[in-house]
């Protein structure tokens, strides 16, 4: 087990590069929102609780970089800095939930200089990064007493340390059930386009020896068919009160899991919740056409041929068997009836 | 409409270098059955069909080759070249089929000199592939009765020109229906590891102006949710007394097909069918990890991360609408009760 976080402070936002991931494990300093934008942008950061550790530190980053002396005036570049980071990832709610703890963390700090106000962004960015530590054990405690020795779990995309500030979600509770001794396999899908599936799970669960097979996310079916895997377990990156938003292919796995009768577990913090919302209010981030066209400096398809690459998908609640929060797990009958 | 065919004899077996699209279209030359097999296994050219055509001229090409005198040598000689070009795909049946179609025209022809039993084995090669494309046209004319104007069709790899000496399959429907004057969209899946939907059927889309989407196989599940497609085409590499065997990621699709209450249609030549065997029989070719492990020069895993990657699925026919043959169409309730 490495010791460094996925992100931290340190005269600066410190992060693992996660697209130098699997050739290289490279940290990188940023010193300014711009640079963090891009950061977030171009996925050397991602995952749900590690943006929302992004946003919170983008806003204390932003308010150390600001210039301005009038308190109400450092306060206003906060609220654009964290505008500005928020729209970088529409679709994740961390992102956003970490800004706002921070915004109003000093907001109305009327009475407070710049440089108490910098401080208190600070301070509060690394209470969010703590707490993310403390929330994903917690996760990982209460979602290993569903695992029993000698299970083997699919998960698709990066739910783990590399998503989270550390230890994961959906792989910190693998992790926890192998802390615990338990014998615990693991199928591991892609994930494309991006493969967070190959570069960062992959790559998490050979570095903690944890026997994990890598599998194309379109096998999953087969995989599970085959009687390969008894459980199914993936992250989140948006709770609605009638679906969980997650990379696009969790709807897929869950359809498939349901027909195998394989249980379906989402582990998520409560701050991927937004129970305020429905699954027709969310925008689903579409990206850039040539990750679907291109891979690796090599072209997959013609320049030409239209390409529809949405970043998450929905899976409706009645699919899901359980999500696991760090105060409990959630059960299918209690969700069904309206979280 | 390019003139050329995917696989042809001009003194020799030529055929399009499927590995070099969709960058260049690119035709080789093989002239040894050593060759043919490289070509085979490094996918220059694949899809049930061609691959029968190929068998086919792997044999002819096998009896040029040979310097046998003695018309019982030279069987000989086509006996073990025979053996040695099934062996490269041992899941699709086509390439035995097409193996066997030219040994059977030269067996027993003892009263033949050798130059007689060369000119038979090559003739009945180029009957094994005039008939694929007079075969692929019926295809698509019975198909393309199941499509209706404005159908949006999903399919998976490659059941194209390319997967066959012409036309296609499952893309023969589609063009049929188009050829009808019928306005046919269509979603692609890439299809990984080897992309032949974005590399082959993207491009052969393109190339015929039939508009397309290319999408990575995880995102069939959340469009057929969303309503975008509202039939399902794909070829068959091999169909048992009860399943058809494709391109893995194919089972998926037809589970999900069926959860969302979408057509699932196969479009297969009788040449596809194998029904004296079951599922169980039927050994699933698994190939090289680094397929799934590296993605154009770049390492997308670690390269100690174990991998499982079929080429293959099987889709048990209740998951089946129809299969289009040439001889008519095969429904559901027919399946069921047994093929």
């Amino acid at each position: 087990m490495r010791d460094v976080r996925t992100i931290w402070w340190d005269d600066g936002i410190r992060m693992i590069d996660q697209t130098r991931l699997p050739a290289e494990l490279v940290t990188i300093k940023i010193e300014t929102v711009q640079d963090l934008c891009e950061a977030i942008l171009s996925l050397r950061i991602r995952g749900a609780p590690a943006l929302g550790a992004a946003g919170a530190y983008g806003v204390a980053l932003a308010a150390i970089c600001s210039r301005s002396i009038a308190p109400e005036d450092l306060l206003r570049d906060l609220d654009r800095a964290g505008d500005i980071i928020k729209s970088t990832r529409p679709t994740a709610v961390n992102l956003s939930w970490g800004v706002d703890r921070v915004r109003k963390a000093v907001a109305g700090a009327d009475d407070a200089d710049a440089d108490e106000i910098r401080d208190a962004a600070l301070n509060e960015a690394e209470r969010v990064a703590d707490e993310d530590v403390a929330v994903n054990r917690a996760l990982g405690d209460i979602g290993a007493e569903l695992l029993e020795d000698g299970d083997v779990v699919l998960t698709h995309c990066n739910a783990g340390r590399l998503a989270c500030v550390d230890w994961g979600t959906a792989l910190g509770v693998i992790r926890s059930a192998t802390e615990q001794g338990k014998d615990i396999r693991v199928y591991a899908c892609e994930t494309r386009p991006l493969n967070q599936g190959s570069r960062l799970t992959a790559w998490e669960l050979v570095e903690d020896k944890i026997p994990a097979t890598l599998i194309c996310d379109s096998m999953a079916g087969m995989v599970m068919r085959q009687g390969l895997v008894n459980k199914v377990i993936v992250g989140a990156d948006r709770i609605t009160c009638d679906a969980v938003f997650n990379k696009v292919g969790t709807y897929a796995h869950a359809v498939l899991a349901k027909e195998h009768g394989i249980p379906f577990y989402v582990v998520a913090p409560l701050s991927t919740f937004d129970l305020g919302q429905r699954e027709e209010d969310i925008v689903i981030e579409e990206r850039d056409p040539d990750e679907v066209r291109w891979a690796g400096g090599v072209q997959l398809a013609p320049s030409k041929v239209k390409v529809y690459n949405p970043a998450f998908d929905a899976t409706p609640l009645d699919k899901v068997t359980g999500i696991i929060t760090e105060k409990g797990i959630i059960e299918r009958a209690d969700m069904v009836r309206g979280l």
